[in-house]
């Protein structure tokens, strides 16, 4: 176990994930998750959703998220990055602002999200295999 | 990756995370969860809560989660196994049948969650080194 190894790329590469949801960029994203032998065993659930199976599922929500949102920024919190040879666990609180265009123009909503990101190393660099995003009701009884 | 090395002890491994609660029994949990040079790095998300992080944190939740609940029944469907190396990801949807001391004798509540459960192999066994539970709000786009 080398929990210091790499940590900082790691970082970036979970920066990378929601930097790319913000900018509503595919292509960004398709690059953010695994590929090759790892595409099958892919999985997402986006908060409230039950599990997203495989790559081309996974991207496709995302598509479908991003071609619904007009406006989404995430702050970052309770960041932990653990690294366990060529796989690492990140686990943040997502911190959202977002807006729909369905609703009243500069309405802005806001939420707690806690996610658990599994990356693995593919080719020298972090790949994200899966994504558990859920919504935060209740208060804990460390709280 | 060898996805089928090692399946069935995996399932089992994940089988026992679930037969522990129900058993109402922490010995058995403390045994399924990491430990050693894992435990800081052990972390586990109930339904509708936040990040708790540390073995120490994970198995005093699940002993408070014990205390207040008198029956509890799992049906594990959808499960999907994937080893990566010393490392692997079982994802499920926990199908709860569930009794409150509060209410009326004889109630049953029911409820489906999503599960994300990643395990490591330390001294030859599978021990649950991240459990992520959401509830199922939504219906997603496929159904």
């Amino acid at each position: 176990m080398s929990r210091a190894l790499n940590r900082s790329d790691l970082e970036e590469a979970n920066a990378e994930f929601y930097a790319a949801i913000e900018a509503g960029d595919l292509d960004r994203m398709s690059a953010v998750w695994a590929d090759g032998t790892y595409a099958d065993g892919v999985c997402c659930v986006h908060p409230g959703w039950s599990m997203l199976r495989g790559r081309e599922e996974v991207l496709r929500s995302w598509a479908l998220i991003m071609a619904n949102t007009s406006y989404i920024q995430f702050v970052l919190t309770e960041v932990e990055a653990d690294v366990y040879g060529d796989q690492a666990v990140v686990t943040c609180k997502e911190n959202i602002l977002t807006a729909d265009e369905d609703t009243e123009a500069g309405f802005l909503a806001g939420g707690s999200i806690v996610a658990s990101n599994v990356f693995v190393r593919s080719s020298g660099e972090w790949r994200l295999l899966l994504h558990h995003g859920s919504p935060i009701l209740n208060v804990t009884e460390e709280e």
